[in-house]
């Protein structure tokens, strides 16, 4: 595994790779890479014939009261669990990767707007610019993505699709705990009493998958079910929970076939997120 | 040369091209063609193996009082000048350009907000997404634009460093008519009297290079004067008049080596653009 820090670097290797046709598969992290992580990697390497994994913490995406400065960054034994499983690593450092007079940004409108995005102002903006630079960057033919941020693919997918990058996006299923807990790179902030806690996400949407699949249609009884189940939770303050199209993420006020019910809640301070796709039984 | 329309068949035609490594030229336009254009066809030609030239009014850059409806459309005389020019012809329609629920967009920011952006509010948002997706589309290694549109090339250039897309930006010199009008498809607007007095933009720029090779290094005073002297021809209204610095547009005090002039001047309703580069003595 070749360990790059330069753009320019990086370029540099790739080139006659895609010179020769090789296929390109890439990762981007923000690192402090768990399982999930790890489970992007290896469907990379058996679909490409090169992996780039990014490790990059991308200031663009935080806001100004959130978790930037904090943000875990275990990058030595992040290396060791890549070793073997991945062509290069690129760690650029911030300075380098936005030069000082970068101005630049790329944003999706609607798409962006509700949930994190409301929650989250700019969050989005700062996804989409980091991953069109990336993209620009490494030019991988695949690049993949945990669904567990069910709205960041959406939103990456919108933007790849509307400006016509020449890549596909692969969205990967979520991996959970054994309790069922999505694994997070945030999981780290939870307390022995906040990590078990955490796990009211995973049961809230298990009760909405039974809800569906038993016949409720109805999102508002659905969503007011799930927010009852989750207040019962002490630690537990709710950023939002809805039903939504899995394409657009506009309410769905019944759900026919399918939708996806997504979630945001805070345990303690740690705000964590989950996503499942809801299948109704034909009426 | 080849006539395409659907972006998926551009796609199809160029893959081989590209897994081959020829060199692909790309020249923007939005029709009306002139001499401008064609030099950056010729140029693109001399560059490249393939040259790809795209006609596409782009609605996106237009605001809501300006031409788009009137903007001249003469595609059967624009294919006759490009025949044995360019190898493919990209004349997309805007339904099949931006799906119903395009949603994306690429902005830069203070390069983009200043002159040409302030007096068109959008523009150069418009311009920079339809060029970053046209640029997606497309794949070239290099691209041609011309001077005559000189904030455009730096917000083109900017995007394409800030997002490292893996293309080569080239501005061309402006292609003038014979009394040094820049040649513009705007220029059609103009009826004879007001065509006679649109070279008073030339004669500005000309009347600027003077003063600054003369040793004038008083950016106000030399705005001043062309100010002065563009007022003199009865239809011309100025727009603005400034002297900036060549990368970020910032308006220059005191021209050290060299400045930018850019001037903005309507003739009666028809809103022209030109510019220099100023070369002062050394002190």
């Amino acid at each position: 595994m070749k360990i790059v820090k330069q753009t320019s670097v990086l370029k540099e290797i790739l080139r006659p790779h895609r010179r020769q046709s090789r296929a390109i598969g890439f990762v981007p992290t923000m690192g402090c890479l768990h399982e999930g992580h790890l489970s992007l990697v290896r469907r990379a390497q058996r679909d490409n014939d090169i992996v780039v994994v990014s490790i990059f913490v991308n200031p663009l995406q935080f806001g100004p009261r959130e978790d930037l400065k904090t943000y875990p960054r275990p990058l030595k034994n992040d290396i060791r669990l890549l070793r073997g499983l991945c062509d290069i690593l690129f760690v650029p450092s911030a300075a380098s990767f936005y030069p000082r007079d970068f101005s630049t940004s790329v944003e999706v409108r609607a798409l962006s707007e509700r949930w994190c995005g409301q929650s989250r102002p700019g969050h989005f903006k700062g996804v989409a610019t980091v991953v069109a630079k990336l993209l620009g960057i490494v030019g991988p033919d695949r690049a993949y993505f945990g669904q567990k941020d069910a709205q960041q693919v959406a939103v990456i997918q919108r933007m790849c699709r509307d400006l016509d990058f020449p890549v596909e996006i692969k969205a990967c299923p979520t991996v959970r705990e054994r309790d069922g807990l999505a694994m997070s790179s945030r999981n780290l902030y939870l307390n022995p009493s906040q990590r078990r806690d955490a796990v009211v996400l995973f049961q809230a949407l298990k009760s909405g998958e039974r809800l569906a699949a038993s016949g409720q249609r109805d999102a508002t009884r659905i969503i007011q079910t799930l927010k009852d189940f989750i207040s019962r939770t002490r630690s537990a303050k709710i950023d939002y929970v809805a039903i939504v199209d899995e394409k657009t993420f506009e309410p769905v006020k019944t759900i026919v076939r399918s939708a996806l019910l997504i979630l945001a809640v805070f345990i303690g301070k740690t705000r964590l997120i989950d996503n499942t796709v809801l299948k109704t039984r034909n009426p």
